[in-house]
């Protein structure tokens, strides 16, 4: 029996959670394993119930499971916070630290079906368009010491520390390449070695580590220019391997180039496979309680958690698959729908792939 | 009489800063102004001749001239060198930081007669596809101090400094409102200020700068946002105001949008309108010496130095205007040529700018 702690958070987070959860109940009873879910509040909707966006209960429950399954976070209730006390980023950066989620997996893959959705050309989306993107996240200028403020008028001053150990970028560099291998053996390391410090040391280790995996082809790449040729040709991709800061701005761009925010998974893990699955896309608070939210993301996290967390492959393939026939047989909601008035709406979407399970 | 320190650089920089100086020539008689021009190593070229990529022999001439034009720099023959020493880094940031070039223009907008070229859907680009990066260029984790690596084995550590004064993010958020005046109306201010304490301090100073610019629509976004937007809807942006780090990762996936890297200009500017200008495309070392290169990015920064350092607006309007029409009338270089057979060489793209002068 494996422990999930059910975070469904703000906005349209707790309708695709239930959709999720519907389809790990099905897979449990197709793959003869067992799950247990416990609730508990985050981001804004525990700022408004207990004061903060991760409270000690939320955290207590998280350790005491096996797995976090995460739906997403914040709305325009909590937007005149100041940013750094945003739901997202109070609930996220803590987890992220407490648990010592350094590897975030971010798939960016197009299915067949919704390849006209790609804001790509489509003879540069091409078929197949798969890559994914590794972002270290525990290190780099998001926890790096000092950050300050200090002195008033114009000279008032304020910084960041971008930093990195050798350690730090080994272990997110061998799981690079080890994922490489079951892909298509070849990882990008994205740097600015020309400029930073921090950034000269990633790659000196990029290239260390590397000689372990001389199999994988390994190319080195400057973030601006990484950014051009995500638009220009992102096929050259397969692995992206990036540190915390870059690795935000990259992974986003690689997102939203599939064009369908509403499908990308997520999954944060640490070195006992422990980990936070979550969508890509944000709380969409406009849309929320209508029931027409695509649930396809948080159902494919969940199918992350399976593969990543409890080593379920056939159960995770099982939910991939038929998230894909769903699709191929042209059952959309309405973020991805052409045509609107067909779209169906987030149960709905639930249950067909319940069906194709 | 303005004096010119002309610096060609590497790769196909000499050829394209022919037709660019062709052109200034045809400016001169036409509007009657007068440019002399002196000639200096830079980039690849002065690391072969004099052992360094900016020597003081080159940067005397700019000390003691009333512009810069640059080419571009680097190439193969540099790849080897460390990431740090590369010719365009080597050159470039002693230039921007000597002469306080702070304010750095990098417009991405798409000719009418282009929109094919871009890598985006066409319904995405649209028409009049024409926003303005405008990047700070002398401050954030490229200057800022503490840099610094200690240690050795798996405790080893390298690190940055972001940092930013009120000062100086109140000098470039000046610019951007009185740019948006004369442009569309709209600044949108890129930062992390949901993570980094500089750029907490970054929107609180923007907000306060936009106190005296109320007439001018005014909006935050997060830089992992900004990406995915730019290729969303890139036309929700008007002038996008960024930091050094921010601008250089985004700027670049601006000026791809438009899929015509050679037609892209940049200005780099101090408080007296001293600037340097240059192509925003690399050195393309592939097709050097072939007369071949798309000049028009060279002469649209020569146009932009008449417009920004010197005043001479109806000159730098008519530069521009002469570009469009030659390219309206179907005349290209290979790289935006859809049939390549036609194209025409690097000289020949320049007598007809000429001629449409
Ligand atoms: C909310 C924010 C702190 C977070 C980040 O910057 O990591 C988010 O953008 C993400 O990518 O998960
Ligand atoms: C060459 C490099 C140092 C430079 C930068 O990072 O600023 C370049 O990418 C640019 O954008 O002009």
């Amino acid at each position: 029996m494996k422990k999930i702690a059910v975070l469904p958070g703000d906005g349209i987070g707790p309708e695709v959670m239930a959709e999720a959860i519907k389809v790990l109940d099905a897979a449990q009873k197709k793959f003869a394993f067992e799950l247990s879910y416990e609730f508990a509040d985050v981001g804004g909707i525990a700022i408004d119930n207990h004061g903060e966006a991760l409270p000690p209960a939320t955290l207590a429950l998280c350790e005491n499971s096996d797995a976090i399954l995460f739906g997403s976070v914040g709305g325009p209730k909590w937007e005149s916070l100041p940013p750094q006390q945003q739901p997202e980023r109070a609930a996220l950066l803590p987890l992220r630290k407490h648990f010592d989620l350094f590897c975030n997996l971010r798939p960016a893959r197009v299915f067949k079906s919704l390849t006209a959705a790609c804001p790509l050309r489509p003879d540069i989306v091409g078929e197949g368009f798969d890559i994914l993107c590794m972002r270290e996240l525990t290190s780099d200028i998001y926890f790096g010491q000092p950050k300050g403020r200090e002195g008033a008028g114009p000279d008032e001053r304020a910084w960041d520390t971008m930093t990195y150990t050798r350690a730090e970028i080994e272990r997110i560099t061998r799981i690079a390449f080890e994922t490489a291998r079951i892909r298509r053996n070849k990882v990008t390391s994205v740097d600015k070695a020309n400029v930073l410090t921090t950034m000269v040391l990633w790659r000196e280790v990029v290239m260390e580590v590397h000689k372990e995996y001389q199999d994988v082809e390994l190319t080195h790449i400057y973030v601006d220019n990484a950014t051009m040729q995500l638009v220009r040709d992102p096929h050259q991709f397969d692995v992206l391997l990036c540190g915390n800061m870059f690795g935000d701005i990259i992974s986003d761009e690689a997102a939203m180039l599939t064009g369908s925010m509403g499908l990308l998974a997520s999954a944060s893990l640490n070195a006992n496979k422990f980990g936070l699955y979550e969508p890509a896309g944000g709380s969409a608070p406009d849309i929320a309680g209508q029931g027409i939210a695509n649930p396809i993301a948080q159902i494919l996290s969940a199918a992350m958690m399976l593969r990543y967390s409890f080593g379920l492959d056939e159960a995770a393939a099982a939910i991939d698959s038929a998230v894909e026939s769903v699709l191929d047989k042209g059952i959309y909601t309405k973020d991805i729908a052409i045509d609107k008035s067909k779209a169906v709406g987030t149960a709905a979407m639930g249950d067909a792939i319940v069906a194709a399970l």
